[in-house]
């Protein structure tokens, strides 16, 4: 009699966005005058660029032609035209990244989530209390204990490793998502330290990376020395270049990086990962690859420049309008969220209510993505600057 | 200290294609006049189809517009728009498949990886011998204990149940690969009955099923009755619309099926599913979904049966050489492969070499997809009508 995996009985229903919607549906269809902003879902808004467009049509085109045409890819871990692009994408940021070590997926989510078919069942693994939910749930799937590293108001939502707590995979996200926190430099080479003292991996999901700003904060973990033996990082065009819908992302996978094996042995990492996706995945679309290829030409960096500085700009009008209430907050500088305490330490649920049914405007009830949330609440800059301006104006009367 | 999946190692290394590769490569390089005809790997050549080319094009142009422009699909189970295309395709050879037991992926070879994150870890697994090299790994991965059902001579390479073996996954491709035999209605049929008495789930990889031209063959296990108790269908366009490298398919699930959980309880398996896939993959790129459509349009569907039908052609004159040569085989009539006994029994490795010096063609030696592949061998119909009359005028020579 075929029989599920029961790990799955111990995952929690994540009704976040669900119940959102239901809220906000529900609200509408009572106030069909209302005049809604929506800042509630972490996507973007903003059209695929120019030179990406014409790249996947100009792609679409040769897979018509039968000289041109192309079928399965040899490897499955992206054309060379694409790791190349990404290399060089990351040597302008002054990291150092071959291209064989780069592996083209169709998205940050595949990767997090799939990652852990490689790993042992029966290692321990740390996740930051709040956290992106794929990280906990596939975790959970997969059969592993997790402990929580605390992420709050004390550490401005930037959680330290605890020395006396023994781990064996970490998850980090920076610039974070959902407290829009970034690490600085000193911050993540804490992590880097542990994990190499501890002989653990850290899957570093660095989807945000275009946001960052400010100069003490780095892009890439790959830029933390010591990095290289225990970390993962994983990436993504869907906050960069508005890929959400077009799906292309990345994972950084050095040499060095092994696991140990039950003989003992240690097995690097990068095979193993090549294993897993030679036997569950084909590869990206070739149309999809020419488009990412495009986000990295001279054109295509300055056309999704220009959004990532729009939405940036939206993030900066929200960041500075919380300073001026004096609520306390973090992002806005270097992510396109704002995470800020609800007023009175109100629930976040009954916050959202509120910003609903007073304001009209939804955003994400920060229990949604841990307990240290359970006060805090996200909005986002992926709205227009007029929709952010007026959201400002209607929040500020709120408080 | 992070730990691998000790499974990994249980893994045997898949030479396949590395080996044929090395092989044809020495060959090349010493024999650099002549002239080699390639019909080793399963992949497609005929370019997309005009109404392919021109959907994927115009969905490029729509995600370049901020009015048309798509970020996540909200479900990442596939547009309503495919669901229904691929519904309406099922309709056509008397399926009824309601577009919501339809979940749009990247590809067969993902789903029927990824859809072992499921299963519990002791269900027993049944594979064919031989089979494609996925199901077999995937299952390895997960830790599963494998039987094997032999596929031979003596039945045609269409392996039936021993209903003495009890078992609760089940994994069947058909139309074939490698062998190219079609299951009939009767034989499905006790497959089903097998699966419904043991509460066992058949996996069934329908991505050849466009090549299906005999009467006695069902194109889909839907068709079968009690299938809905048991089966859950995976299919792709790589094979059916030269898709090999735009990457998309789907998996049927029907509503009633279940999976028992450890409380006894039984689950259905979409939540299963679902769960999983909402966990680890965000869905389709949209211009990817939409150029799959297009397949499914009266143009698509005539400009993509053109290519089939072409391939179809190749198959049946390779078919129409091993009869007249004698030669045991299976597969050309319903399938894009042949798949012949290597004659006086030589070794499938062997024979390779041969075929590969003495008449400068390259197939699949059958060792390749399991033990009773050990003296078969296959050929594939994606070459040209030139190069395949060539190939067997090559191959009477050589017998």
């Amino acid at each position: 009699m075929a029989r599920m995996n029961g790990n799955f009985l111990n995952l929690k229903e994540n009704y976040l966005f669900i119940e959102i919607s239901r809220r906000v549906g529900e609200f509408a269809r009572q106030n069909p005058g209302s005049r809604l902003i929506r800042m509630g879902i972490g996507d973007v808004t903003l059209p695929l660029a120019p030179a990406v467009v014409e790249a996947g049509k100009k792609a679409f085109d040769e897979m018509g032609v039968k000289s041109t045409f192309r079928g399965y890819e040899d490897s499955g871990r992206g054309y060379d035209f694409l790791r190349e692009a990404v290399s060089g994408y990351y040597k302008g940021f002054g990291a150092d990244i071959p291209p064989d070590e780069i592996y083209i997926s169709d998205g940050a989510k595949s990767d997090s989530g799939n990652i852990g078919d490689i790993f042992s069942a029966d290692c321990a693994v740390t996740v930051t209390d709040p956290a992106y939910p794929v990280y906990v749930d596939s975790n959970v799937m997969g059969g592993r204990d997790i402990t929580y590293a605390s992420s709050d108001e004390s550490n401005g939502f930037a959680a330290a490793p605890d020395l006396s707590v023994k781990t064996d995979v970490i998850y980090l996200c920076s610039p974070n998502n959902p407290t829009g926190s970034a690490y600085t430099f000193d911050q993540l080479k804490k992590w880097v330290d542990y994990a190499v003292m501890n002989k653990a991996v850290i899957v570093y999901d660095a989807a945000y990376e275009a946001f960052v700003t400010e100069k003490d904060k780095p892009r890439s973990i790959m830029l933390i020395e010591g990095a290289r033996k225990c970390a993962v990082e994983i990436c993504s065009l869907s906050k960069t270049a508005g890929f959400t819908g077009t799906r292309c992302g990345y994972a950084v996978i050095p040499k060095e990086l092994v696991l140990s094996a039950p003989n003992g042995e240690e097995k690097p990492f990068y095979k193993l990962w090549e294993r897993r996706q030679g036997s569950k995945f084909n590869g990206v679309s070739y149309p999809v690859q020419r488009a990412a290829e495009a986000v990295f030409s001279p054109a295509g960096l300055r056309q999704t420049r220009e959004a990532v500085d729009y939405y940036l700009g939206n993030a900066g009008i929200m960041a500075k309008t919380l300073s001026e209430l004096g609520v306390p907050f973090t992002g806005g500088t270097n992510s396109p969220y704002v995470w800020f305490k609800c007023p009175n330490n109100t629930d976040s649920w009954e916050f959202f209510d509120e910003a609903l049914h007073k304001i009209n405007v939804v955003g994400t009830p920060g229990a949604g993505f841990g307990k240290n949330g359970a006060n805090w609440f996200r909005l986002t800059a992926f709205n227009t600057r007029e929709n952010t301006l007026e959201a400002m104006k209607r929040l500020k009367e709120l408080f």
